[in-house]
């Protein structure tokens, strides 16, 4: 769950951004609304058959791979908080195809004291609607992102892929798998 | 809830197909499997901004609206017969966008007896699985259809246009509003 | 989307809870977690035979329709937010079904501006999670609600009811009715 | 995805039964609707504690672990189905909490050559609408079934337990407990 705008300058007056001491004091008083997107390629019939990982580091070295995940801004609506976090990661060309129905497919509420539930997030209590969103274009990791790859459902439920995830995304993985029927 | 392919020559074997007489027998001893399709346009943050409807006519002379619907063959994925029966209805260039998770928004049951339920098929016990599906291309009412109109949600609230709707499939179609958030 | 809480005198340090100016403050910041509860009462086979509404009131003597509807604290679940929102109005004895799930069954956007969505809260950006409760229990209406009226679906979305109910409530009733299949 | 019904004499004239003739013929013609139902123990709170494992055997000694499973009938309505086959499975005190909601967490088609989709059933191409219901009375495994265990969801997606059941059952549990947040 990294949102690459807290480690990124901030503009002056953004509608709907916090400064980094103000969001800072934020998460510890309520619940931050995020959305989780599960990125994947379906053929003509909607099946999935590649689900898109970011590879994300940091500055001390470690590599994992992620979700597209971010904040929903105050004013800002979900679909709208979708569309700007697929294109902040996979960059303008990538025609993600967000869901009509504002029904996520679950609720991951990540808590900043391991183990409450399967998600953990140590900046503070975030609350993630997760949507599974078909990608037509093509797509070019942006900022903070070294790679994009396309996985298969088997490869993306593998020991291997489900260590490289933080924070329970592996399981919020498997849940988007289950969801569309290719969970293995 | 009406299937153009009952009022048309049945092909010598066709996978999945039964003749009439074979159809008509087994439509008094179970439930029959149906996918009803809600065609609809989005804007680019899958917003759905118009629904829709084929304006179908019989032979004596009755006109109604119509949502995309027909019934999934032996053997069949629910995919696949969505996909046909989109096709066979908006023409082969109407790009129809199939989901990818086979969770309906609901189930509409149609019954042969008027009131059990809001739905009613004098033809048969029917269940149908409901879907709303994005249209990206170029429709082409095909065979019985006279016609396909794209309405605002507003409209398709109407009284004249839930009038229009049979069996049920006025309130289907507002269920459909329901989910994509834009029941009026 | 009235929480009683805010009304009432705040307890010194209380788990999740902020002082008035904090909560004032956060609210112009970021997007507020809410969660909405429709009660209902089923019969055995699960059918809705009837809706619970909240009558509240305010010291100017305004009188509204209302659901169950609370905001989620920091640190708390979304379903133990669920269970004390319906015990905070229904009463300790209402006995309320909390879904399995966490999938809510929409997500109902509240703005500060009318307009921009259905639903309008002017006090905040509020996202609530709107789930549908089966209420098992005996109801007794606590603090600002001066009764709990159970209603059948025919007299919730008529003309009526729809008006008393405030903020796109009346909106979201009727969504809730669509999901169930008991929509008129 | 075993019914009882298959195996025990037929009634004479029973609403919606069919001979095993009949049933023979219709099940190479069309899709067969089926309900799965996943039986769990919910806390106050919602969240499944454990999941109701049925253990069948047949005249040839094999011995699995099921769901609880059936067709729906002609005429029958699914919410009316599920209260069947889990009275009929659980005995009449097991008081099922059958969903207000028709929507289904998952559509498992089950072929009748394996390989097709995850889920199998060499009788029948049968589509079922798939159901968690939360049980609140006493189980008394009837008819076909040894014995039913409740076992944690941690048990359930273990190796031992996934291997036991037949189908693509295992699989469609596992998405039943992605839909409730207890996927391990």
């Amino acid at each position: 769950m990294t949102e690459t705008a807290d480690f990124l300058p901030v503009p002056e007056e953004p509608s709907g951004w916090l400064s980094t001491a103000d969001l800072g004091r934020v998460r510890r008083q309520v619940p931050i609304l995020y959305v989780d997107a599960v990125p994947v390629r379906v053929d003509p019939n909607g099946r999935v058959t590649e689900i898109g990982l970011l590879l994300r580091a940091n500055p001390g070295g470690a590599i994992w791979r992620a979700l597209v995940s971010g904040r929903v801004h105050y004013g800002e609506q979900i679909r709208d908080a979708l569309l700007r976090h697929l294109e902040k990661d996979l960059g303008p060309m990538a025609l993600p195809r967000i869901p009509a129905s504002p029904q996520p497919f679950t609720v991951a509420e990540y808590f900043p004291t391991p183990g409450v539930t399967a998600y953990h997030d140590p900046r503070q209590h975030a609350v993630s609607l997760a949507y599974v969103v078909p990608i037509d274009g093509d797509c070019q990791p942006q900022q903070s992102a070294l790679d994009l790859a396309w996985i298969t459902p088997e490869e993306a439920t593998s020991e291997q892929v489900q260590l490289d995830m933080l924070g329970g995304q592996g399981m919020l993985l498997r849940q988007a798998l289950a969801h569309v029927g290719r969970l293995v």
